[in-house]
């Protein structure tokens, strides 16, 4: 059994080479590494049959789903998505060593906030291999070095990318150790005792994996465990945009974190929307569970909701409805149930919307629109890291900027705190300067 | 026994109403409790003259030491540092609801960041009653929620200033339940266990306290275990400006966390710096660890230094020395000791100095400067809620800026995701605007 632990070291100290390479290396190596997925697309498809024929018969015995399959499935032009998405990185700003503030502590004495990569992160997914190179050319023009851990369905996949990645990254000079795939589940835990090494754990999975990986590490982790979303249809709703944006939330893509699985509804609106959205979910399959005042409205077309489906995500042609008197106690039904991933708001009203805005504690406060913008591509960041529901560091839809931190650099000249102390002692001058850090 | 984990969860409901207080009520509040410290001294000091009879008593059986009860006694000079210090953060710009960033993302669909306060913090600290203001100060001023637990030796003192303090808050209209006192050390484990309602935790003590809190909860936790510093004297050091920062890192304040603890020496430097470094040194009073290469220079007069010396923290008049021939070998060295978080070179060699500025992992790198800077006033902060060696969210010295988050806020117009995927799909513009947050 190789030895993981050895290539974690090996990784964390690459990745102080790794920081320090020059924005012309990394975009060379960049576009190398897009150039050496189309020269080698016949190798990828013929690693990713191997892993689809598996797949196919698990499918056959009930073992895997569809879903699982399509997003496991390589095609010439998922490759062509996977070029252009390196190609999208190589033309995104490098990020290190960029001077975020500059200032005079003292004659001679200068303090700078210098951004710097994370270090050595590691990222656990499931089976969609384009994570592979999405991540990669990320953590390269980040300067971060990463340990990948892919889902066994994708083994053959994702060690076929990551080897004509790594490659061809060597080839332009980043130093091959700062990349490293993990083969067996059972090196996930071997990482996650490794807090000395890894700065940063971003998992990407099922609600239970991720929960599993915050339990079992000291590592900071950055992503969301369970994404229950809510749409609030105020009394001052307008109907048309209340019913567009509900069935929006809910049937664009049901089975991602950020569709609604809760709609709260106005009792003042309640008997002129909910009998059209219920015709609407009716058209469209969605399954309905409305609470005791929905169902006085809406009848046996509605299924009787439990205090279990509050903190349910369906992750389906589901939804629940819950009924309330005013703004304010949706609110604090959104901030009891919701995951703090994404609510929205629909009405007319300032008011409500500001209060709705101001005291919703999520990562996403929408007004009138889809839950389902909550995406950083969508949000303009190019490739996406991950979704956080954290409070801390970067939260919502996490673009390179969540792979990013400072370092304070000190400029003196023989400076020692004893001058800045007891009598006679100096002042900092704490002058704001407009100026780059150099030497 | 009072239900602490009830306080708990008023507090984080209070944080909700704590993060839309406009700055004109939080400002009126912190001048209330600066008028109110100045009107209380009596109490004050009587309220602290309990718990210094209690700490007397114990200094005598030799059970505290002298330095934790200096730091426990309150004089009318130290009010008067709590009164500055409370005036000084109503100075400070409110962070609450600052637009960070505005997108449209198409015609009347535009996405907002906007900073937002945490949530609710834990401030676990020990004997520095004067820790209770400044927190609670930059908590309210941030429209964060905080439960305080202070150390049994202030407990009477911290009680005291703390209701003084809620009581002015409250008289201006913040609710009362945002600012929690816990009374004992049970009390820690079940805030540890209340994940799903304290944003971050924030300890301020003893290495192996903060790591116990590190080890025992799921909640992020800001702050530092161990402070290991370094001064690295390159081969071309400037000799004064070596000594000079050497001495003031060590022996300024020796039992904190930002003196140094380790001086590495360039051998073809050593010769010439190592005798005059020990005559200081010996003037001062500060025991020498050497290395067996700077003992061949120094002789009987340094100790021998074992391994383990180079992993310790003294917080004492003692320093340990090593023997480099490179400044690539004295990096690496610090990267695998330091406590990442200040290292300092001496040197006047720019190549030098940019490979340690560029490749040493920690939150301070310093040039020709003593590691004593390492601090948030130094730093012009303000008030300092503690210093990181985190690598996400907030590094360093840690001032108002690290108690704050960000929300994103999309304000469309019944918009839906449908209307941008599949063929014929609406293009995002992605335009950056120069825009606040408004409805």
């Amino acid at each position: 059994m190789p030895d993981i632990s050895a290539d974690v070291r090996n990784a964390k100290k690459a990745s102080i080479e790794l920081a320090s390479l020059s924005s012309d290396v990394k975009d060379a190596a960049l576009n190398a590494m897009a150039d050496a997925l189309d020269k080698n697309r016949e190798n990828i498809l013929k690693a990713n049959s191997e892993d689809m024929k598996k797949a196919e018969k698990l499918l056959k015995k009930g073992e895997m789903t569809q879903a699982l399959v399509d997003r496991l499935k390589i095609s010439d032009v998922k490759i062509d998505g996977m070029i252009s998405g390196i190609k999208d990185v190589v033309r995104l700003k490098d990020p290190v060593g960029e001077t975020m503030s500059a200032l005079e502590l003292d004659d001679g004495l200068v303090l700078y906030q210098v951004r710097c990569p994370i270090g050595l992160l590691g990222v656990i997914f499931e089976s969609r291999p384009d994570v592979v190179p999405q991540i990669m050319s990320l953590c390269l023009k980040s300067g971060n070095a990463v340990i990948f851990k892919g889902g066994s369905e994708a083994a053959a996949s994702n060690k076929a990318l990551f080897k004509i990645l790594q490659d061809a990254a060597a080839s332009k000079g980043v130093p091959g150790d700062a990349f490293v795939i993990l083969e067996s589940r059972e090196d996930i835990r071997t990482i996650l005792k490794m807090d000395g090494h890894i700065d940063l754990l971003i998992p990407r999975g099922s609600n239970s994996f991720v929960r599993y990986i915050q339990d079992n590490t000291r590592i900071p982790v950055l992503g969301h465990a369970a994404g229950i979303c809510h749409v609030y249809v105020d009394d001052a709703a307008d109907m048309d945009k209340a019913l567009k944006v509900t069935l929006d939330s809910k049937i664009q893509y049901p089975a991602v974190c950020n569709a609604v699985e809760t709609l709260i509804v106005n009792s003042k609106i309640a008997k002129a929307f909910l009998p059209k959205m219920m015709d609407m979910f009716e058209k469209n399959n969605v399954e309905v569970r409305a609470d005791g005042r929905a169902r006085r409205i809406l009848g046996e077309r509605a299924k009787e909701a439990s205090e279990e489906d509050w903190d349910e995500e369906y992750n389906d042609m589901i939804i629940s409805v819950k009924t309330v008197d005013s703004v304010s106690e949706a609110i604090d039904f959104i901030n009891s149930h919701s995951s703090r991933h994404t609510d929205s708001i629909i009405s007319e009203n300032k008011d409500n919307i500001l209060r709705f805005v101001n005291t919703v504690d999520s990562s996403g406060v929408f007004i009138n629109a889809s839950t389902r913008f909550s995406d950083g591509y969508r949000y303009g960041k190019g490739a996406e890291v991950g979704i956080s529901t954290n409070k801390i560091h970067a939260r919502g839809p996490v673009g390179m900027e969540g792979l990013m931190i400072y370092k304070y650099i000190l400029v003196g000249d023989g400076h020692a705190v004893k001058d800045y102390a007891g009598k006679d002692a100096k002042k900092f001058s704490h002058r704001t300067l407009d100026r780059k850090f150099g030497v």
